[in-house]
């Protein structure tokens, strides 16, 4: 029963309450129209404590194909209500006007407090480096449309695996599903955490490969997860500018990839990805986008209970 | 009649016109279903030429939940309409677009100014340290609600009497209904204006008492009206430490408070109500905010004239 | 058949296309109800990279009484959506949640940029000093729906000719009918540039005059288009004063004018027409913000296609 719960970490709900999720998604992409006005008469808040346009737009708009209606803040200027105020009576508060609440904070835990002073749902749209449970929401979504499969994948993570919150929480999510692979392709300054590897892949007996050049690994892919490399995570420019290249997936490195090979990017992507791959169909990261939308109605939906009315 | 008119000063209804916009409370909150279409194809502007999310949640909420829609801006940066533009100029353009609106501003008499070159209704949402209207029927609709009655009262003020509009506001208000009493409590620093006292009380034969101790009268209170003491109001920092202490609520204060006491506070609370005073089910400040939305849907549909519709 | 296309430049549209427009909009004026859900379940993006309430406000105020909703920025700061990531990424990713997108950007060119990348048809509202195409449909409905003809008008530009995008596309637009002619009045500083005299009124036989006074002139106009006369366009300030009143309306140069002229003005208006003008009945200014909000409906249920319905 997820009516009337939180989502903080990914890991809140188990793998049969992600399935109901995933299947009301499911559901609501094959008919729109039957799931336009479940959220008649509810209203979302939206609590952007940092700006973020791609994850605010893609909550609203769920909510308003919905039927539902929002109101919210997309700003740190914006956010009167968090003069001087604790969380706790922020949420109260906006309790008070609203029936689910998303939060987005630059502090760590924040939405994980509000949520245990709330007598709504709240779902958190990002805490600082730490959670952002509905990105992997939409990637295991876009997974299990396209491949038909959440099972037996071979898994490429490219880029920054050190801080990126999005691989680590994919990491989290795919590892409990049977026979999937990981192949962690980055620089040096950038491996995956030590705790991950051990608590995660190794505790759960996950098969995973460490490696620097995504080159030599592209064509044993079933999923490339594309992910920025910052100047900024490097000690020095003459390191950046000798890795780059290697992290840079181009229509070159392409061609060496499996034909069914899905490219993932959680974007906004820079310059990670060439333009020019936009155009190879293997190029999924818009539709993922898409996906995302899809997945937070039906997470709203789920929330509130209401999918019950279809 | 209150369709077309606007709110500027909390005294611009009559204590019958009142009555009108908490009886249609009252019915909004007994079926809020019967009110959920009734702004439909309505328009509600928020000119908030400074931030206050709170007081933009709440007319937004009632506006959304009446089935009406909303456009505006939240704080000084994105109101380009006002680069150069008189508020004349302003309202006027609004007023185009829209039904009614609803502006907040830093100068006292902006509401008052664009209400005079509107052809819809303008709602004060606050301007300057003057006038908050809408807090008023908020405090006096949750008073009527739960005590069931604006008469015979004992009603404390608590905190800042000097610079809090809403505790002008209120003692106004209150005054207008009979046999109110008011005991004021403040440090000398704070205490209410002498023009209130004059003009208001005195002149009404309204009964009052002044005090600097909250713990030695709260047991003769049927409400307890709490405000911040701000740091910034002492001439030095020890006053403010010998003081605050006074007129912070903790459930030792409540011990001696009457059983049916009403604690009500505008919100944002800073540390003037310790948190244990939440769980006391004398502590109404929270529900308050919900009267508050319920309150302006109601105005809105006064001022619309479309709660003769059901 | 305008479904599905972008409107970048006020001339992307040919004559019969905007006569479309503007039907649509006399269909929707004289019965506004009959399109209150058109666009039920549709999505207008306002993607202010500038902030420009007047123009946000009637687009949203167009979609929400067309019965759509809206989700959109309204200011750089909160537009994390542009973070380091290009405009083509942006309207992909914006397409993938909403139908319909508007956009205002600093730089000229970016809505072109936009709808090159863009399924979904994109509006511009405004790209630095190029272009504003619904400005120039505002203008346009105004004159049609007042004057009843877009031919057979003398029409006075008034102001600062050289830098008003509103002024030069109001020209190029109003060549395109019969008949038309211009008198161009301003200080030399401030003239129309050559190439729209060249390329524009001397290469279609477009009869005009350029003058420096408006009371000489102000007889023999049907429509007064004035603009705004900034001080930082002057080289010294001597000149600013010397010339500023030559180019403000009031009474006295009103009492020379044809009882039929009309006034307009794009607003806002700062000191270039007195408020006294105001009260007479040739004052069209608010009531051309008012077309401007249904031209824009007309637009939206055009591109959309949702028209049909009615």
């Amino acid at each position: 029963m997820l009516k009337g719960r939180h989502l903080i970490d990914p890991m809140d709900f188990t793998v049969e309450e992600m399935a109901q999720v995933f299947d009301l998604a499911d559901k609501i992409i094959e008919d729109q129209r039957k799931y336009a006005d479940v959220c008649k008469g509810k209203l979302l808040a939206t609590l952007f404590y940092e700006p973020s346009t791609r994850t605010r737009f893609s909550f609203e708009a769920a909510m308003l194909r919905l039927g539902g209606q929002v109101i919210g803040f997309s700003e740190p200027g914006s956010s009167s209500v968090s003069k001087g105020e604790s969380i706790a009576d922020t949420i109260r508060t906006v309790a008070c006007y609203t029936d689910i609440a998303v939060m987005r904070h630059p502090k760590e835990g924040a939405p994980k407090v509000a949520s245990m002073h709330s007598d709504i749902p709240v779902i958190n749209a990002g805490d600082g480096g730490h959670q952002h449970p509905t990105q992997t929401l939409t990637d295991l979504l876009t997974i299990r449309s396209e491949k038909r499969r959440l099972t037996d994948l071979t898994i490429g993570l490219c880029g920054d695996l050190k801080f990126g919150r999005t691989v680590h929480s994919l990491i989290k999510a795919m590892s409990r599903y049977s026979n999937n692979k990981f192949i962690l392709i980055s620089p040096d300054e950038l491996k995956i955490p030590e705790y991950i590897k051990e608590i995660i892949l190794q505790k759960n007996n996950v098969e995973f490969l460490e490696c620097k050049n995504l080159e030599s690994v592209i064509g044993d892919l079933d999923i490339l997860y594309m992910t920025r490399v910052q100047r900024e995570r490097f000690a020095n420019e003459d390191d950046y500018l000798r890795l780059k290249d290697s992290y840079i997936l181009d229509c070159e490195k392409m061609k060496k990839a499996n034909p069914e090979m899905m490219v993932l990017h959680p974007l906004p992507r820079v310059n990670e990805i060439s333009y020019e791959v936009d155009n190879d169909k293997r190029a999924y990261y818009f539709k993922q986008a898409k996906y995302g939308m899809f997945v937070r109605m039906a997470l709203i939906a789920k929330l509130l209970g209401v999918d019950e009315l279809c």
